[in-house]
């Protein structure tokens, strides 16, 4: 046994006991006479003492060549500490020590193992075994380990059963561009790796077995955007003989759970919006609703008056920054220098003061007068002491900016709590979405996905009018989640292939066996999957990824710790059948 | 909500009540005036009743154009049955149908959905979602679900931490053939597929997660053999601050949580061998011992006597057969004709039955007397009504040629049950086995085991001789899992980089970032890694990994349902840099 306890147990009630323990040096403090070390292992840290008068000499002389992360081991007796660390849990003692091993030598650190450290995101990339000593890093591990497993135990109790797909799948053309894995023993054939496990799934569910989940890592061959994976985890589900209520029921019951388990935090039930509203109302599909702000469109009040900005304008809408009246001349130009930023691209912003005494203040005084601005505050849902921010232009364009300006003002104004948490179901998401390049509808979720019975007649008269059965979670202005009911019929399943533009041949090709797989007999059955990266990361309270991914990547698709990717023998691709270009 | 009930659940407390069930059509007997319809889900199955006296006219036509496997869902009551069936949990009631809709129809499946098939393997594999559908493969299923939550709860409940590695890593020369992928960012260069999370579990400890696990796809490119999958799960563990004791009594443990808890078997303290031992007694060093015939060597009792075939041998080894000294001649002569098949390759068997009388008669009594063969009996520890079974020639093959004579034997005896466990630790491996092919020595378990400190010393001398602080866990005739106390030093890995043959250049490219993390304070580790299919296969009794794997791949690593691997576009190939042979 290489220790007794860890270095984060030992307290007062263990005074006078024999201890072993094990750990890495966090830091040494040598007065002459006395040698304090502190040791450090994954539970905590406890303090070491040296001393000349009571230690034998040669372990006193040994501890002097003690190292930053040296790895040791220390038998010794567990003594009251003469100044406590009330900020700590061992603070109340320290071991006097009588042997010392010293288990591995340590080089210097290329970066300070602290909670606050000296070291940027490539040197801690490249060294991730050494950032993962750190707490932030290491806490985070573990907080993605407690998720994983009370994910598992609600699944589980709900009768869902946990079953691997396979990693070795088949390439599609739809959707994202795959990893490939060529084949040595079949000759110019690759498998794919699985963006997701959607068919797989569904293979279950036409399988007999009704409630599947699994945390599965899934794969993208995308351009990586800061804080996107090339591998990624999914909480992927899928139940059959159900319905939309039943589903948004079961996994909004799974993220209460996970609030009230991982967090200890109640919410009430999840507020459920249309895509359509959500669009309207904060100018996307994934609205923050830790605070208000809502959409006020203002083309009735703001129009056919002298403006010709707003006249001319498709949309007139605004928000109401709450408390803002006050924000400064300074204050409001930094706010349209910010959306007039090419990455948000307005061309300019129309501001409203709603003082404290009723009246109104604008940047646009000279058209409208306060009974006009009145109304405005009455659409925008703005109090006294508010300040109204209005865009104008093309509809599509001015809600995007000013979502972007939304969520811009509530980090300003603090809104944005990393300890508060609003969910909410965005459903009834269009089933198709018309992609420019390509000059056809796309599936906006998968084209596995149900369109509303009701929407069904307007498939090829209006397909962009067609409803999903598809809805997302949304947490803190994040897609944490998304899945749809899907298509069970084989008839349907064809029809929805032509309208995304494949032949027969290739969607037979494609996804043959689960038409075919249709014909024997599927039930009714839908799903969803969560982003357990993301999903771990807000609940942490945190903005990134990475930092609660074990080895992630860089931007460029490379583990720079491993240096992976890399070149491969001439004799492994002879053996693949390739070569390269 | 598609049902009120499962079709498992319903029984005489149910009666009256008004329920809704949906499943697959299991059978239906139609007796012109009754219709009698067996409805089936992943819980059980209830029998409907469809009565032209009591049911709508349009009910009992529509139910009696159901076929096999339609998807159907009705409403009806709880009756009590006419001729219940006690053998089955919904045996004493029926539902009397009021409502009958068909939610999808079915064509006739390729095999029939029953416990005991028509299907051969083929059409099993292609139509995999409609073998699901069948109790044996649906309840392996449900089985392996429950072991590995049984495992992350144990692991979980002792501090492992669940970490998540990384899918796409760097191919490595050493081991088996990586599967890898083209990069489409980093030209001409290529991921491989983890064979193991080996590596970043070390990587792990020398961060300070000091115990960490992970139910994990492996991958490996081999030829397969039977039942052998080019992507398998491990269960894989790693410790840091553990010397070999630690692990196994960790992990000695959890089989023993999962024999209790899954199985309901308590078993004692595992037997504890030397790689040596077991091949002196067994013959090989994965040894079923839920029987005895324990290898007797026979050289020191049966050489020098005027048996040239045994003065000649190597080795001369017996077992012997319980209570089969009553053998005919035919079934002796059958036993004889099995060890000389190409397969097992010996030249011949002696054999000696042990008469219930003391007196023994054998093969070879013109060469050996009485007294001889009772030294033979006491050298193989055979008792009065055995079958003492000899063979000879060199000692390693005889050995295995010995061994699978031992296990055939026990399988004809039906000594080998498959509700038996016998677990045991086989420990000591050898460090390194030679390879005739390269003419060099490889890693017996992996390059990064740690050689027993007593043997370092004979690492250059005598390297055959080493042996390392590796182990495994052997379950019924199988290695289930195994693992090793792991080098933490850098000059010693370096050491063994070397002996393998490696340049310094190539360990440093292959394992630099390993070697480098040691020099930053690593901890002593060590770890295991169950085979998470073949462990579920032998705790379900049976023989075949495929059984319980969701999808399966064949022989040739085909996918046959999905049909992949497959072609990719030129496109594909084009934006990954590579081209086809």
């Amino acid at each position: 046994m290489y220790r007794s306890h860890t270095c984060g147990e030992l307290t007062a009630s263990h005074i006078n006991t024999e201890v072993t323990l094990a750990g890495w040096v966090q830091k040494t403090r040598d007065k002459g006479f006395m040698i304090w070390v502190d040791v450090r292992d994954r539970y905590g840290i406890t303090q070491l003492i040296f001393d000349e008068k009571r230690t034998d000499t040669s372990v006193f002389e040994k501890a002097k060549t003690l190292g930053r992360e040296f790895v040791i081991q220390v038998k010794g007796t567990v003594i009251e500490r003469e100044s406590k660390n009330p900020n700590m849990p061992t603070g109340e003692i320290e071991i006097l020590v009588s042997e010392l091993n010293i288990l591995n030598e340590a080089m210097l650190p290329p970066f300070t193992i602290e909670d606050e450290t000296d070291g940027g995101e490539d040197i801690r990339m490249k060294y991730r075994y050494l950032d993962i000593r750190r707490n932030p890093v290491k806490n985070n591990l573990l907080f993605r380990h407690k998720v994983s497993m009370e994910v598992r135990k609600y699944l589980s109790d709900k009768g869902f059963c946990d079953i691997e797909t396979p990693y070795l799948i088949k390439s599609t053309p739809e959707g994202a561009r795959d990893f490939v894995v060529p084949s040595r023993m079949n000759e110019g054939q690759f498998y794919a790796l699985p963006q997701s496990p959607q068919t797989f799934k569904q293979l279950l569910m036409v399988g007999g077995m009704d409630k599947y989940f699994q945390i599965v890592k899934c794969f993208r061959d995308e351009d990586l955007r800061a804080d996107r994976q090339p591998e990624f985890t999914q909480i992927d589900c899928e139940m059959a003989f159900v319905e939309q209520e039943d589903i948004l029921d079961m996994f909004e019951g799974l993220t209460r759970h996970l609030l009230k388990e991982i967090k200890g935090i109640e919410v009430d039930k999840f507020p459920r919006i249309t895509y359509d509203y959500a669009m309207k109302t904060y100018g996307n599909d994934k609205p923050d609703i830790r605070f208000e702000m809502k959409f006020g469109e203002l083309n009735a009040v703001a129009q056919h008056k002298d403006f010709g900005v707003f006249n001319s304008a498709e949309l007139v809408v605004g928000i109401a920054a709450p408390g803002c009246a006050s924000y400064t001349r300074k204050e409001i130009d930094a706010l349209i220098e910010w959306v007039k930023r090419p990455q948000i691209g307005a061309s300019g912003m129309v501001y409203v003061k709603c003082e404290e005494d009723g009246s109104f203040k604008s940047s646009v005084d000279k058209f409208y007068d306060q009974e006009d601005l009145k109304k405005w505050a009455e659409a925008t849902q703005a109090k006294a002491g508010d300040l109204i921010l209005v865009l104008s232009g093309n509809a599509d364009k001015t809600r995007t900016q000013l979502s972007a300006l939304r969520m811009e003002v509530a980090t300003r104004l603090g809104l944005r709590k990393s300890d508060e948490f609003a969910p909410l179901w965005v459903v009834d998401f269009p089933l198709l979405e018309w992609d420019e390049e390509s000059g056809r509808y796309h599936a906006m979720h998968h084209p596995f996905t149900s369109p509303k019975p009701e929407d069904i007649e307007l498939i090829e008269t209006h397909p962009g009018k067609v409803r999903a059965n598809a809805y997302d979670m949304v947490l803190n202005g994040n897609e944490i989640g998304g899945g749809s009911i899907r298509i069970h019929d084989r008839a349907l399943q064809s029809r929805m292939f032509d309208l995304l533009g494949f032949s027969k041949e290739e969607a037979q090709a494609q996804f043959g066996f689960l038409m075919n797989a249709f014909e024997f007999g599927a039930p009714p059955h839908g799903g969803l999957a969560f982003g357990l990266d993301r999903l771990v990361s807000i609940l942490g309270g945190q903005e990134t990824i990475r930092d609660f991914i074990a080895f992630p990547k860089n931007n460029s698709g490379r583990d720079v710790m491993i240096d992976a990717p890399s070149k491969i023998d001439t004799k492994q691709l002879e053996e693949l059948h390739i070569k390269l270009k």
